[in-house]
């Protein structure tokens, strides 16, 4: 038996309510020139009270130095092993579901580019001039309008940011592990796309289908007359955090990628605002409808990336104020934590482990004062892998019968 | 996707430098009658200041419990799982690699005896009377000149000390699952080779017709007239540490038996000295040819072994006084450990986890001050496998790419 197997068997369907609380992003490093973390000096106190009355801990998302980016760190705090092969979710997947594109299993998705190419069918941009985000909307309607399907598969376009785009196929045996078309130069021909294995050959055989129509359709476009196709990918069937935990787990979540992975996981996406305060506010208004909650906050992340610690400090400080207004939910089960640190001083994810608290009435809360990197490492979880935490949840909550008598 | 299989995918090649420092057997423990370990008495301010800028934590070479060998450890401390069966270097191999035998893969290594039969062909001495180390020499210049080749196996013979040489098989479809021809008691006939499993079949024939040439050629000696075999193990196809994490690696060791294995790994040996001092010299002067460094000291294992504790901290105090000009280098990534613990209370390598100390620009310090057992226990690094410091290292060294989008 699996410990994934033993888990399934295990976990119950209970009334107790569980809430995971991300702050993404959320850890920081200490360096000479910043001696202190975002966490050590943000204006927490309603963190540091509940840390008093929790246990800490650190979570590793993917292993000790490996940075994950935020598909595998939310596949693992959704208690899904990220390096287990079958979890991979390629890049064309997690642009598809940045763009709020409502994927299912076997479904193939790509990034793609409009290009410019000249008379002799060479590359001259690959970014077709960066037109705007319009025209780029208007150009795949175009397609859209031009290619509905490919033999037996469906097309879905949908529009990015400028040049940006995503193309779906759906349909029966089509695999992901095919080659960039983008040349990753200009002044040559854009590459066809090229199956590097058997099972993927049909799926190859569409995309330059695809391409070919593509570019007959925009042959009169003065910058976007040509398309590139990136990162092929495939959506794995991920057996739902219904199935594997007997979970019915929603999504609070005001940026699309985050969205489109708890859709992977199963999760009831709820619809929110923006802003923190409308997302915490989400949360009340559902309280009724779910077992678990995925609450995520977007900009701790975002500043850290922009190496912008007050910034970060700012949005920590924000969730702070806020805690009260969950607490008084009176959830049985509470983890705050964070995908993966984004320590400012390196304007990027990074392998650190992360904080973690978990709050309720039998978590056995420790010695500890704060809820800060270094009060975490005292914690009594100790360091742990991030798709740990739903079992501590799941038990924590009651969820979990007793394995063997 | 395996672990190993991500690590390989994700390292890649820059021009930060990371250098790995063992003290052999490191590790100490306290007894009633000796409460302080030797790194808690030694005099390291050097290595106590730089614990203040680092991070600390410990590793475990195998398992919880487990004492590893040189080999093993050696092999998780350049992130090799040394309880993975591919990884597996017999007693015959390290033998060979310990007496500086270039080996290949695929090649059958043997630590044999000298011995004294009786005319009745019954082991009357298992060491031939400990004979000296010059005939031992001429011995096996002896059977050199008689046994080259067996079949179209290539016979390699070395001298070690005393009464005790290697015998290494090179050839093709070669296997070492064989039992030893030591009947570990006198009055009775060596054993034959015996295979285990049906690949070592042919070796050991091929180890019977060795034992008959050698003994035919010994026969007129008065004590050394036979021999013995032992250990019979075949040198797997390890990937280099190159194949693995696209490093560079060059090992400065002054005995023969850490350079085996580094060889094993696909280190570059560096020759330098049998003093530390040397060793310190050597990485300087080689400083811009690798973009790893591992060095080795050996005696704070040897007085460990010894249950020499005063000597024990000599050497440390000695490696704290040269660590001011391994920092002058200015090292990416620094890493300060043992390959397993060898308290002197014990005379011999022991399971307990092993100080570990790391120091970058990103490392994010701890509040530790002192490099001893009980400031690692409270490491931010935690307590984690010898062979994941290497992903550490590279991490911190930005020499692995981010995992997933």
């Amino acid at each position: 038996m699996t410990h994934t197997e033993l888990l399934q068997r295990l976990s119950q369907k209970t009334d107790s309510k569980i809430v995971l609380l991300v702050m993404d992003g959320l850890g920081g490093i200490r360096t000479r020139e910043r001696p202190k973390t975002e966490l050590e000096l943000a204006k927490i106190p309603n963190l540091n009270k509940l840390a008093s009355e929790s246990v800490l801990g650190r979570i590793i998302p993917a292993s000790w130095g490996i940075t994950p980016g935020s598909g595998p760190a939310h596949f693992s705090l959704f208690g899904y092993d990220p390096i287990d092969s079958n979890i991979q979710v390629g890049r064309g997947v997690l642009e598809a579901l940045g763009l709020d594109m409502k994927l299912q299993p076997g479904d193939v998705a790509t990034r793609c580019n409009f290009a410019t190419i000249d008379s002799k069918g060479l590359l001259s941009d690959r970014r077709a001039g960066r037109i705007p985000t319009e025209e780029c909307e208007r150009l795949c309607e175009l397609l859209t309008s031009k290619i509905k399907k490919i033999d037996d598969v469906k097309v879905i376009i949908k529009a990015g940011e400028q040049y940006r785009f995503v193309v779906v196929f759906r349909g029966k045996r089509l695999s992901g592990n095919i080659n960039d078309t983008d040349p990753q130069t200009i002044g040559v021909k854009s590459l066809p796309a090229v199956a590097n294995d058997s099972a993927s050959k049909r799926t190859a055989k569409i995309a330059n289908q695809f391409i070919a129509k593509a570019n007959q359709t925009l042959k009169s476009e003065s910058r976007a007359n040509s398309v590139l196709m990136r990162g092929f990918s495939v959506l794995p069937h991920i057996p739902s955090m219904g199935e594997r935990f007997h979970l019915n787990p929603a999504c609070i979540a005001s940026f699309p990628l985050y969205r489109g992975v708890a859709s992977v996981v199963g999760m009831k996406i709820l619809s929110t605002g923006m802003e923190v305060e409308e997302e915490f506010k989400t949360l009340a208004d559902h309280w009724s409808e779910h077992d678990f909650f995925f609450l995520h906050v977007k900009k701790t992340d975002s500043y850290g990336e922009d190496g912008n610690p007050e910034g970060k400090m700012k949005i920590m400080e924000q969730v702070d104020r806020l805690l009260p207004s969950l607490l008084d939910l009176k959830p049985d089960v509470l983890m705050i934590t964070g995908d993966h640190a984004t320590p400012p001083p390196m304007r990027s994810h990074s392998w650190h482990p992360v904080p973690f608290l978990l709050h309720s009435t039998v978590c056995s809360f420790d010695d500890t004062t704060a809820f800060n990197e270094t009060e975490c490492a005292k914690g009594h979880l100790g360091t742990i892998p991030s798709h740990a935490i739903i079992e501590l949840a799941l038990a924590n909550a009651g969820k979990l019968k007793k394995f063997g008598a």
